[in-house]
């Protein structure tokens, strides 16, 4: 297993065995095709969801005011999370696309619904529900990245694929410091078997995470 | 009246004239005494302070997603904000006082209960209210960094001042921008009299806002 070193800010650097096969099924190629086809939308939704995922890292901040290495890491994704945020709205100006509303897909609402109630359960599950979407941003950017026919959106998609990893990485790196290995692993496979259930369905719209 | 120039990012520069009197009634003394008797009690819900007003930035921007001024200028409120949330915690840290819990004093609750629920109504209350928030904290911090008999604390308090001037600013441009000079200059007046009442009936525990 290869070796990632994350640094949480203010906190000792964790050096940490990463999963490879964080994700159980890769995008379907029908995906891939149907962002490619709405990139507008596409572009639309993104925006939507790096704004959820600031709001998502405070609202965590927000249920664990005293978890000192959570919120040192999660002040830092949230500013990064809105520097994302303010990228894709400069890009969704640069293509005269209007802010909007969109309706999200069933993924995010579907995964929270797996979250166990009782602490420590709800932030263990929390903190891999936020890796296992951070996880697939970063696929589904890297695969925009690769397949978009539009050089300057397709170099805007691979700038933010790094940071998405290291997402995933650090949610990954709380819920190991907290609970171990053996418990985030089993129920990282249980979490992820139903990410991977979830977008086996195809959704119609286009979305980030349909 | 003074003139103050505001920059919304990605929006055109907006020249506004401000109103000196924004808070009604100044602080009373003997909030000032109780802050510097409890330094580490309000350095500890200052920090909580920091992240509610980027939680509610973010709020905003959730709920008015297509409000383009709107969502430019607190992308970058909600950033600063976590600036000072983390700069906040440094100071606990440097104190070794753990983050912890702390009861709110009724200040905030208040306020928000005097928002009207109907749009637009709604926006320029909530808008009014924040500005009215951010306009407290930089008198009290800019009292803080007068009177604090620490060094260091004090130039913390006083780095901070210009900042949360600049967010009741933005906060204030937003209102104007949107719904016009007089039914702002009405409603903020009714809004600041309910302020100054709130914090005119003595809070037991100190706090940024009691
Ligand atoms: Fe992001
Ligand atoms: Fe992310
Ligand atoms: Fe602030
Ligand atoms: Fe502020």
């Amino acid at each position: 297993m290869p070796t990632v070193v994350y640094s949480l800010s203010n906190a000792a650097v964790i050096e940490t065995p990463v999963r490879i096969k964080f994700l159980l099924q890769p995008t379907r190629r029908e995906w891939v095709e149907q962002a490619i086809a709405h990139l507008d939308t596409i572009l639309l939704d993104h925006s939507h969801c790096e704004r959820k995922a600031a709001g998502v890292a405070i609202n965590l901040m927000f249920r664990y005011p005293s978890h000192k290495p959570l919120v040192n890491a999660l002040t830092d994704i949230a500013q990064e999370e809105l520097d994302h945020f303010r990228q894709v709205n400069q890009q969704l100006e640069r293509r005269h696309i209007a802010l909007a509303p969109l309706s999200p897909p069933p993924y995010a609402s579907r995964l929270n619904a797996a979250v166990r109630q009782q602490e420590p359960q709800r932030l263990l599950d929390r903190l891999l529900v936020c890796a296992l979407i951070e996880a697939r941003s970063h696929e589904r950017l890297q695969l925009l990245a690769q397949h978009c026919p539009e050089g300057e959106l397709a170099a805007f998609f691979a700038s933010l694929v790094t940071s998405e990893a290291r997402h995933y990485g650090t949610y990954w790196s709380l819920a190991y410091g907290s609970f171990g290995q053996e418990v985030v692993a089993e129920r990282l496979q249980q979490l992820a078997a139903l990410e991977s259930e979830i977008l086996s369905t195809p959704y119609p719209l286009p979305r980030m995470h349909s």
